[in-house]
């Protein structure tokens, strides 16, 4: 098969992370090599199709390190030293950390390229890895100042190589930017189900969707956590501090919340927080979607749809996403046409005046 | 057809649940008059087959208020007064307040029962209706000491109709359960949310699914929840102080969190976090799982699956739910069996005798 990589990658540690990558490697054809310190985690992932086991004259030409991160400088050091023909990445969730203990420790940071998928389960462990977990996501590409072009070309090759989408930050924005994107809504959903432990089991019956997504990242591995949380703690902190803030203003406000001031915080609150969900890029780390919405009610029949979209390209506007609500009772649809803002207008005008309905 | 509902039932406004409702409750046969304050809200809920409207003689056996909470009581008041006939009931998040405005005002009580369907989209109007919304949901039917009993069941059917599960609690009960599982959620979401505004785009673009789910209802409707929450404040603002009180802990934390005692709170909320999480009812608000679980690598083929599960049978053990994890590049799949706790160590050694691998 045709692949990106040349040569064998040895990737060691067989978790969620490790698995995934051997087993979308494999599937390219790639020759895996995958170890892991506790024998019936490597055995399994072997099982799984993640790749093989060992032989005495490997000579892999990528290493990929997917242990825990406060393994993982002392395991990229021994793996540069093990392999000097080789490139070495890691996949931890923290970057600047590692990247100072690996500065000191003299290692060859030529052959060294920090990295890390935006990519995750809550579920761990090689029986939770995918070959499709990276597919579509971002996957940050860290260089040192050292690293060889041709080491970076050869990281970031193995992200396109597994489906991801290459972004080359430096270790300080990465932590920066996970700080923000991951570990602050980890510990949110943390202190936010602890408040569950000892409610009423009756209560908690009532739960529905919305606590449900908020928290479903409290059940992550707490081990994991701690060493993500510790080795990022200044950039955590200071969005915590953030959040503090906020969330004593609030508690001020909810205490008057029968006043007009009170209840004009709890908007600002709330309209920011509506700000802030818009901000999120597309399903597949598009850009965000900043469009306007015009709908059309639809007859539910063939042919209605294709002729509103023909329409739609006549009257000369790009759609940009289209959304569709189905009546499930009666035999009208509603299409949602997503685009630009300043095109909202020219399409209101011009399918009123063809005649479709518009919801106002 | 056939119908727990006798005679017509009219809803009062057109929004997300009154549409719901309406669409649901027709696709049953049921005659229903939906009626907004706006004209095209209404007119759209008509078309989208969510009722009829009003015609002078109507005698609506039934009335449903589903207007936003501040404006609920007021018009429970009317309809009561509108309709002798009719029991009349409203599906306002928050109960308590209500209830009090109710009283107060002389209203006659005996044809009033409150309720609120634990069901909702973080997507508002008569567009994201949908007669599926409250499949499997609990519905909260909360009686006033003077309800009569036969308008309870008339309240309790409705639910039953649409397909949820009717829950009798109090006005005060209900506010507390869904302040912890509803409102401190929504605030949660809103305030990490806003943390997002004035962040660096290419910081944001690297968001994955965990932050997505923890911050979704943010993008709920804040004038909604501003009511919502001025409505319950006192007991979402003791949430809020609990919650308060455990983030200044966590950040002290992470002030020394390269100590043992620093990590060792943070692993203490992750823990915490971890239990709360598994406290949430399954999807369908069945009871939590407690489940062991024994996992068992299967050939991928035709035939392995029933050949486990009949062997499961004859040991004797009973399967309470199965997760496959199919290997996408291997001919093994892992079958996880979740049985009761008791029963896990007689299945791990039969299974072992009888050849299966387990994934230890």
């Amino acid at each position: 098969m045709n692949s990106r990589i040349s040569g064998s990658v040895r990737v060691v540690g067989a978790g969620l992370l490790g698995t995934s990558i051997g087993l979308a490697l494999a599937k390219s054809g790639v020759d895996v090599i995958i170890s892991d310190n506790s024998p019936s985690a490597e055995s399994l992932a072997i099982s799984y199709g993640a790749g093989r086991a060992e032989a005495v004259n490997d000579l892999p030409m990528l290493v990929v390190v997917c242990v825990p991160p406060e393994l993982t400088s002392q395991i990229v050091i021994d793996e540069l030293k093990k392999n000097p023909q080789a490139i070495v990445t890691d996949v931890a969730s923290v970057k600047k950390k590692i990247l100072d203990s690996l500065s000191e420790s003299g290692a060859d940071l030529s052959r060294y390229v920090g990295s890390h998928p935006m990519a995750g389960r809550e579920r761990s462990g090689a029986i939770a890895g995918r070959a499709d977990l990276f597919i579509g996501r971002p996957w940050v590409i860290s260089p040192t100042s050292f690293s060889e072009p041709s080491a970076v070309t050869q990281v970031e090759n193995l992200a396109i190589e597994l489906g991801a989408a290459p972004v080359k930050v430096t270790a300080e924005e990465h932590d920066r930017a996970v700080a923000l994107v991951s570990h602050l809504p980890q510990v949110v959903a943390s202190l936010t189900a602890a408040q569950l432990v000892g409610a009423n089991r009756e209560d908690v019956a009532l739960a529905g969707q919305g606590i449900r997504d908020t928290i479903r990242i409290a059940a992550s591995d707490p081990n994991l956590w701690v060493q993500i949380l510790s080795a990022n703690s200044a950039e955590v902190l200071a969005l915590l501090e953030d959040l503090n803030r906020d969330l004593d203003k609030l508690i001020v406000a909810m205490r008057s919340s029968d006043t007009e001031e009170g209840q004009a915080i709890l908007r600002e609150t709330l309209e920011k927080g509506n700000f802030g969900a818009a901000m999120l890029p597309g399903k597949h780390g598009a850009k965000p979607t900043e469009y306007a919405v015009v709908t059309v009610i639809i007859d539910d029949k063939p042919g209605e749809l294709a002729r509103l979209l023909y329409e739609v390209g006549e009257i000369g506007v790009n759609l940009e996403e289209l959304k569709l609500e189905h009546s499930p009772s009666n035999q009208i649809g509603l299409a949602e046409l997503f685009i630009l803002p300043s095109a909202a207008e020219k399409l209101t005008h011009e399918l009123t005046n063809r005649a479709w309905r518009l919801v106002s």
